[in-house]
């Protein structure tokens, strides 16, 4: 597959869809626009699924695991061997999203996109492994360019073989020791925003950690990134294959028109490289939670996106995720189920139209 | 039933039950705290319900109605009539909130507490009305000390009833056409907070009814509050049913170890009175969302209580609720279904502990 005319050719929203959804709210028993964004998010997921009412009863939280070489710097508070420990544990339905998603009917799929081999391999974590962990990005070039691209193209392939089982919404999750790192170094490169305000205590490290963790961003950027480079260029020098399997998500996402949800810093930032790639994408991009990593505020600020939730989570995993899973599913909810204005009383609520 | 004494009678939370849910969430797969407020918030329901893992299946959002005689100041965007006809189409289930406690299994509990008889009335309206209407409070004291107080009796009454029912988590929910006007007077006399600040647009009115409601607040709680006016007079002078009913129903949760979520600027401002009667009363009420309405960030400082999502909705109702029941049932969720640490290998991890 070509990456380049694949990003080229995702289409923006159906626009008629999304007259026929305004309209159908506008006749709703409440006051014109007073559901404020469970009305604007469901009229904006008719404009992707291209369907008046949407439909997202298929759901299902994408979890990228992959190493990275970064590890080495000593900038985590987690063994290595923790990565895969976890995925094992997360298709054993023992994690947090896997809690999370389940309250909320969503699948957990979880894909090896880089991870090391430490230990035994749980047969249910889905295989399309790029390479076991990436460099350490302090000293090296973390991947080449083929190797990131490799990684969205795998994206891709897992997101579209679950549009094809019928899913119709996206989460993204992540699991890699020392991926808040990489996620910070791209965001820094990206942004250009103070590597103090990109970094964040993942995990838990110690204060003399997170000074070394800042460092090591600051640095590795300023040595390997180039004012030239792109943003597939940074993702492949600084990054990690489970952004670059995020990235192919939130691009097969649009290409299809299937809404995909971000969750915290290291999904956002693959959120962010996808729309660097193709500015459409973002309309189908849908935020959740505020994470308490203290880069969440930057993320969004860029973005232009703002979180619906507020939880001071910082699990990772996708495990925000569900929650705007519920938000978006009670909005259109509220769509096949309100009373119609015309079946009541209520006209001179149609008089009142506050919307912006 | 003495009111005073039922207030002084409200017991803290259960520490014991804290303990034990505090120590449940610390052996499950995750790092310690990363799950934020969903431990938290659950932490504090165990207390609440003297339960390590708490169980809220059961639940109800009570929805007070009222008229408010200062609807005659025209400072409403709706026909008085709504408030019966909106009152018929909820127990028909059209309006907002039936279709998000819906979605969340909640039941919705349609009271009339003070609704003007205008209409046809539905039968399905719960019959615990104290008077029909307050009077115009920019003229004269919108009702007695006698009928406040009564209404928070009523309020208790409903709640006690659907206790009784086996309903574990309430929601509180208005209709009342001028109800964000008696809101904003009662908000304006407890806190001081200057009257511009207090009151908002309500379901949509203009700029001159704006400042209209604006005088309207400011005069008439300074022509009729006094310095020695306890909150219940307050409640009474330039108050509504609807806030006295929903008093009641926070008031009875606290009494009866069973949570309360506020919703929007009215039933805020009830949960506001209910705290300023025993402080002890916070600690059983959980918020939901941030109202689009412009005095809400005010009642949050104010109550140094923080919303959980921010949806710009501006229905009342009760409708942002919902969004906690999911957000506590997915806490609850996690409890008892997320991995323990010991039957993984993955001990480091209690280790971390980041728990503030």
């Amino acid at each position: 597959m070509n990456l380049e005319k694949y990003i080229q050719s995702i289409e923006g929203l159906d626009k008629q869809s999304m007259e026929e959804a305004l309209d159908h709210w506008d006749h709703l028993t409440h006051p014109i626009g007073s559901l404020g964004e469970l009305e604007t998010l469901t009229i904006r997921l008719a404009g992707i699924q291209k369907k008046k009412i949407p439909n997202i009863e298929k759901k299902a939280v994408i979890v990228m695991c992959a190493d990275n070489g970064i590890f080495h710097e000593d900038i985590s508070s987690s063994p290595q061997e923790f990565t895969q420990m976890l995925a094992n544990a997360m298709v054993q339905g023992d994690t947090g999203v896997c809690s999370l998603a389940g309250y909320t009917n969503a699948e957990v799929v979880v894909v090896d996109i880089g991870m090391l081999h430490t230990g035994p391999f749980d047969k249910r974590v889905l295989d399309y492994n790029v390479r076991q962990s990436t460099e350490n990005f302090y000293v090296q070039d973390a991947m080449s360019r083929e190797d990131a691209i490799q990684g969205i193209l795998n994206g891709i392939a897992v997101a579209e073989k679950k549009i094809a089982e019928g899913v119709k919404i996206f989460g993204t999750g992540e699991l890699g020791i020392a991926n808040t790192t990489t996620s910070a170094a791209v965001l820094h490169a990206i942004t250009k925003f103070p590597a103090e305000e990109c970094v964040g205590y993942g995990a838990g490290i110690n204060d003399v950690q997170y000074q070394k963790k800042v460092k090591v961003v600051k640095e590795g950027v300023a040595n390997r990134i180039k004012e030239e480079d792109d943003v597939i260029s940074i993702l492949a020098k600084v990054g990690g294959l489970d952004i670059a399997g995020l990235v192919g998500v939130f691009l097969a996402g649009a290409k299809n028109h299937v809404p995909v949800v971000m969750d915290g810093i290291i999904s956002s930032v693959a959120a962010m490289v996808a729309v660097e790639l193709n500015p459409l994408v973002k309309d189908f991009i849908y935020a959740s939670h505020l994470s308490k990593e203290l880069a969440a505020p930057k993320v969004f600020e860029y973005m232009k996106i703002r979180p619906l939730v507020s939880l001071d989570m910082r699990l990772g995993e996708g495990s925000g995720c569900p929650f705007t899973f519920m938000i978006l599913e009670s909005g259109i909810h509220c769509m096949e189920n309100m009373g119609q204005i015309a079946k009541t009383n209520i006209d001179p609520y149609v008089q009142v139209n506050l919307r912006k």
